[in-house]
């Protein structure tokens, strides 16, 4: 059988990846899928990077300079997307869907944003998206959720799926550093980017964690949706605090399936020290998945780079060229769901969210204090989990009064903070982070 | 379209929960695969379970004692089987595929010593085997190593595939106790049957670890070969000397290429406390896989129980409703490599096999002990890479010395260990555990 034809935009990092392993694991991917995956056309924009592969490869393979004419080559089966950004990729995703080819992409911002129309289209012609590379890089958590867990209702989905941020949070901790001295650790070892705020702003995160949340719960991509938070406010102090109390502070990705809707929120997390998540450090990447017949199950690995992502990519590929032999009703649908059996679930304000609090607080050392906190709290029926009372030093007027919740839905703690903040006592604005038992 | 129909044997814990998954998330599941899952006919030997049964579903489901009716049955296009063991299983899945079903199994026993005549026989009829069930339960593992992976050259496997002797392991660790007591625990708290052999030595876990070889390196499953260990002989005192040292000991199933074939091995393992797996405690399962292009990845979750298995079960019978529409040379092949690239690659003996070992000695407590030991390893060419000597107390005469060394071949390492043993000084049989760094 004749080898399927793959048209590649992009050779940056993941384009390069994508073509090295192709070709070094050549043999053990065609005794997979039973059928060659051969490269058959390049674009780059980037002259020198043709070049370098136009020396590699010979004249075997053309490389073009306008992916236009990669999507209307005829030869051209499945059109792999690795640009990134909104346009030209939106675009081209949608002229070589047009044109009733096939796409592969790692283009996350791309789904969450315009997904809705991209799989629309893609429906109305026959063909496959395929984007397991979107998310967590090397680890099939597509592939665990819209097959692995098919039998299940699932029930929430917390990820660390942001590689920049969780090195960054670990070196903090690790380290005892602050985000400024860290970050720019992390832009000189190649973890963060010379613009970093995509990564650090919990925007990257709050991509991946809408596509999956579509997957999970049938409902349609809606990042506009989504509550992003990052962590380039969180102060070294509160991560000392919270291990003090037996947690670590990670950026978790958070969909949650609740009565009346669902949550989607990106934002840094108080989790129990001993949860095994808890212990994903580095720029690794990790899903938490609690579903109602199988439980927790947990997925981990490296959620970016040249080959993890590739690994990704050319799965994708490989089930592509299976998927195009089956009729396009029995293919996996897009978003796990069959078009019918999608729901309008409603996405909830936060104000609705329920969790529990940690709170800082920088109060008057003085008598009386902590009954006047404790009870703005008891007025708004907020119950305590535990307090620890930083013992001030001599001569000092103030110090930190750090208190854990049960817990409750944001807009009522938001109502008490209101409050708290009026006191005379508390002499600067109150830290708030939410903590997840996970469990 | 009309519901694919299943005839499910066997209606034992996994039989019930699948029924019961099914039932609850039909919605669900329905919205997924784009075509109802139906139970047409139940198989139970056991005629309480049968009459309990048919008290729930009324008579639409006839329910037969004899299972021989049910892969008969042409209204039937997928048959479950639940029943464990190796026969009547194996003659009753060769029945139902020379009858053109496709077939969902949890049984690891029959697919790892039978594994090659059943997927010959499949394939022959142009039917599918699944049998995701068969592996660390609910976690999506077989699906990862197969289609996850794809892109990948697999190097290694290491895993915790089962839930009894981890929860074993865990509770001699946290609570300092003998095997003995605490199996006993765990047989109260059902962790255990009440025959275990299969589960605490070791038998368990190599036939999934059989099973998870075929997939990762394209060779038979071979169950004959497996060097099998379990942990009945495991002293508490080994567990605590390991953690002194910065260890955790684990039950592994480990599978690796290597230049002249592959390892096939389950027995105990130190493995640093630091890593993720170490850390996976009680019943709970997880598989770390080490591949060329993706790094590390690890799945955790549970590997049993009613609904965990179910909910793999279930997964299948979505694959093989999809599947069944594609042509039989575009399926997911069953053990992941198409037929004509599997290879012939040996499994090593043990004495080839590479490691690092923990050693513990019963020595006299006299000068001149360790340089006598330490030179025999020498000239063995094994180096050390810890010494731990426990003080002895007053009076005493021996003492305990434990050696953690460098990675040797187990052949060399068995040679040193008859000098060592025909000392004077060694008063005791030698302790001898593998170290793995798993990184």
């Amino acid at each position: 059988m004749k080898p399927i034809q793959v048209g590649l935009i992009g050779l940056g990092t993941v384009g390069a990846g994508t073509f090295h392993v192709l070709q070094r694991n050549q043999a053990e991917i065609r005794g997979r899928a039973g059928r060659g995956i051969e490269i058959a056309m390049v674009a780059a924009r980037n002259a020198e990077r043709a070049k370098a592969f136009q020396a590699i490869v010979g004249d075997g393979v053309p490389c073009v300079a306008d992916p236009q004419q990669l999507v209307d080559n005829p030869d051209i089966d499945i059109v792999v997307e690795l640009i990134g950004g909104i346009e030209p990729a939106r675009s081209l995703v949608l002229k070589a869907i047009a044109n009733g080819k096939h796409v592969v992409t790692a283009n996350k911002a791309l789904l969450a944003l315009h997904g809705s129309e991209i799989f629309a289209a893609a429906r109305e012609k026959g063909v496959t998206v395929a984007f397991e590379a979107a998310v967590a890089g090397g680890i099939p958590i597509i592939k665990a959720l819209r097959e692995g867990l098919t039998a299940n209702r699932i029930e929430w989905i917390a990820g660390i799926i942001n590689g920049t941020t969780n090195f960054i949070l670990s070196e903090m901790r690790s380290k005892g550093l602050d985000f400024a001295t860290v970050l720019k650790e992390a832009q000189r070892l190649g973890y963060a980017e010379s613009d970093p705020t995509f990564d650090i702003e919990g925007v990257d995160a709050a991509h991946k964690l809408t596509i999956m949340s579509a997957i999970a719960f049938g409902v349609p991509v809606q990042f506009d949706k989504a509550h992003v938070e990052g962590i380039s406010s969180l102060q070294a102090t509160d991560i000392k605090y919270a291990e003090q109390l037996g947690y670590r502070i990670k950026l978790l990705g958070i969909t949650r399936r609740r009565e009346n809707g669902f949550e989607l929120r990106v934002h840094p997390t108080l989790i129990p020290a001993s949860r095994l998540i808890a212990n994903v450090e580095g720029a690794m990447n990790a899903v938490v998945v609690q579903a109602d017949a199988v439980g927790t199950t947990l997925y981990y690995g490296k959620g970016a780079g040249a080959e993890p992502t590739a690994s990704a990519v050319v799965a994708d590929l490989v089930d592509v060229t299976r998927l195009a032999t089956a009729d396009p009703d029995h293919r996996v649908p897009h978003l796990a769901f069959q078009p019918d059996a999608m729901s309008n679930t409603p996405v909830l304000s936060m104000a609705d969210v329920k969790t529990a609090f940690y709170l800082r607080l920088v109060v008057a050392d003085q008598a009386g204090v902590l009954s006047r906190i404790t009870t703005i709290l008891a007025e708004h029926d907020i119950s305590i989990d535990a307090v620890l009372q930083r013992e001030s030093a001599d001569g000092e007027r103030q110090t930190d009064l750090i208190i854990l919740t049960h817990d409750t839905v944001e807009g009522r703690m938001n109502e008490a903070l209101a409050k708290m903040q009026g006191l005379p006592t508390v002499l600067a604005p109150i830290v708030k982070l939410r903590k997840e038992e996970l469990a």
